[in-house]
């Protein structure tokens, strides 16, 4: 059945919880789990996320809404969303030639463990459009010249401009130009196939093994203008040894990797990840 | 500085978030963390625990545990149990000759990790006295006859009753009877050698080592009537191979056992695990 | 290139490694590696897998099979396996309604993380057909009475006896009758969706959920005649809290199952895995 | 009983496994485990770790090591280590106030876990005098002068120059100069609080919290010229999540230091770490 979720963001001062909490029950809500942290009990930063279940939801949304906007907003000063569980995000995928956290996005969507919408995959290589097409969903080939990201880009707008609400780069290994990230104006969630930061860049896997660590991870990400710098969503290793040559350690960090992201993605989609700063709180 | 705690239980209902919420916010309290937990949507049981700074908390305790009465218990029917973080728990501790669990139990104790007193060690051997006196706390021999543990648990009562909180059996190796459990009235928290429900009982290394399993684990869970079967805290594992002979596997487990208890001890000490039936909601 | 691989086991005499490492020479192999496991040092059983590159090993082979069979099983009374990393095992995978166990291997496979030759796949329901095609594999449906599973048998035999170094069942769950085992003289793998010995048998999931385990957990095996009774060839698990149903953790656990039944196949198949009575020494 | 090891390395050649078991052969020596690796099967770096036991090895020693100078130098090229289990290594451990890492090697010392004599304790602080002597081993205050550590570097090779085998820095925090480390000539390792190469240098848990990292981790390495740069023995990591502060990331990561530390001494201690260029071997 139908569930609301309410992020709240703010600075933190006394009776947040409690005005929260008598909205949703003055319009009948039943709380089922509300998770809150602040940074700090003195003057922090507070994060609280809520959902719960209210029939009639959707007719009393813009009523919840003012009541929300008047007793948090002008009250408190505080940032909040309101989302709907039935209202699935829409996604679009950006893959290259790698299959692995593409696949498993696609797969665990199909047995439902990814509530979102897959309106498309793009990719710059043609290599996996049959694999895509038969979980039923549209394959877009966009080549990219690595000289003049322009056109690629601008294709790559018309198709999605204010049709998605999450793009995930599932080893898609081109670069996200600033004016892209601007214009899209959605979140865009990056796999980078090491421990973060360690091995920031190319080549991690190879640089891994050149510097014979002992452990090889995955860093899911909110893209942003800086390479690999964006907030770290989850991250994962797996234990390696001596005997693993690059492209083992390679095929090792691939199962890590399709981990790390797809539950990334669930978290996202889920409405548990909110920013704070360079980090994130994951509720 | 000092922290109150409430821990709410009982039938779920709407409007029980937001009248714990209300009160604490009427006293002037500020909500730190807020973890709240139901096991249906519909009609299950609810768990909440919630972390808060109150100034004066400790003069104004008994009106607010009128208040929570009041709205809590006669308004919605829920049990509830206000803590204050200023007064550690009074624990003792059961050993053996094992040192592991023991020793780690005190020395982070000792660093600051684990708020709880430790009141003294009671053990069926003396061969721990020296390693425990050295933390400054009191060592207490008293014997066990397995014939007849009457004798035993007249002392342990005579030296715990109405002065402990908690009873931890750091690898004590006795039975610890449902006369004595009853008498006591307090949580006894216990570490099995082995990740429940494999290995129920005598020997877990030797039995794992004889079913050649992969991994190896330990039980930290609350003490009931029956041997290995009460209401399970935390647990973890170790990767282990052929290589590894019984003795070897019983050496890698004290390592889990004793991170496995701590983590127990330190989770119950800081309020956080609310038993539901044979299980528990650790927030 | 070609490798070779000896597997090598017995009652631990000394001079075996040398006489190995001394027919090896003599036929110009060079050892890529070797590990070497006796369960005693002074009267245990003795286990060896050896790995190496030999220029025209199939065209050789004759004869160093009667260099072994002089020196290892006349010498020293030892029993040996040579075999092709060319030769890749036939495989068959049973499998019922879940797609994930069997997905995960069709897919490894076709990276080429599995050095196997997957004949088909036989299920006794009709639902996966259309993924495993995909992938170019044969399907056979082969419905199952449960009552009567004679008729079944007797067509998995058909299809399979003198065809199959292997069966993979991944999440299969039927039984598998002992004279089934013994016909079709091939060694059978399962996954079973616990972390054996806790929870043999049916519903282990539920059961986890009801015992309130805090970890879940999978056991892939060799299969024999005693129900989850058989040699485990890996385990591992993953952490879950009070907060998943028993749908959840099966959720969870699907992941799990995958990875544990994925690495079992792979280290079969590339000759690490030797039985040791109820248990494996994993090379 | 005593145990002999055989560390072997060089360019690989065939033969070389054949040549160390006749060798060991010819001796009467029983092969308990071999483990060889080779960095490529053309033209790699070989690596072999044998234990054996053998009757009366000291007084063969002399001989045994004759022909492995013999066959194994002359005629292959190899350098080789023989080691035996009874003579322990005699470490040195370098302290400063932390307790964590240093008290976990004594106290494992005293359980027998790891094969080494402990000779002294070296510290720049008093702080931990007391702790270290109930374990019955020296401790040795020399303060350091952080502007010339000329005075402090002269007092600690009066103090180990030809009585140590091993140092072991057990959160030291002291830079140890090149010039030391030549004078010393044994290997030194080090414990660095975070997973390398993340967080080279000072206050990795600050930086951790700062950049939002999902886990924490610690990493063993051999000392050498360059700061947190030289061959990793050992790493691992723990989980933490946004709600712990840069003191809790310290709190959890100790447990993974001291962990990681006694594992990597424990191999070494065991001759079962090869160093290969920057990185370690371990068999």
């Amino acid at each position: 059945s139908e569930q609301g979720r309410l992020l709240v963001k703010g600075e933190d001062k006394p009776g947040i919880v409690a005005a929260v909490a008598s909205i949703l029950r003055e319009f009948g809500a039943n709380i089922m789990s509300l998770d809150q942290y602040s940074t700090d009990p003195e003057s922090g930063n507070f994060f609280q996320r809520t959902a719960f279940h209210l029939e009639g939801f959707q007719a009393m949304r813009p009523e919840l809404e003012s009541a929300l906007e008047e007793r948090l907003t002008r009250g408190f000063g505080m940032e909040w969303k309101l989302h709907s569980s039935s209202q699935l995000k829409r996604v679009a995928i950006f893959a290259s030639k790698s299959d692995h956290c593409l696949l498993d996005l696609l797969w665990r969507h199909r047995r439902g463990e990814l509530p979102m919408n897959v309106t498309m995959v793009i990719s710059n290589h043609s290599d996996l459009a049959e694999d895509v097409r038969q979980f039923g969903i549209p394959f877009v080939h966009v080549p990219v010249d690595k000289q003049d990201r322009t056109a690629a880009e601008r294709r790559h707008l018309e198709l999605l401009q204010g049709n998605v609400d999450l793009i995930v780069l599932a080893r898609y290994m081109q670069i996200i130009t600033p004016d892209f990230l601007e214009r899209i104006g959605c979140p865009v969630i990056n796999i980078h196939h090491s421990f973060l930061p360690a091995f920031i860049g190319a080549a991690p896997y190879r640089r891994a093994k050149e510097r014979g660590v002992k452990l090889i991870g995955a860093t899911a990400h909110y893209v942003t203008e800086e390479l690999d710098e964006g907030p770290i969503i989850e991250q994962d290793v797996v234990r390696v040894s001596h005997v693993e040559s690059a492209e083992e350690l390679a095929r090792s960090g691939a199962d890590v990797e399709r981990q790390v992201l797809s539950r990334a993605v669930a978290w996202h989609c889920s409405d548990r990840v909110m920013p704070n700063g360079n980090s994130t709180v994951v509720l």
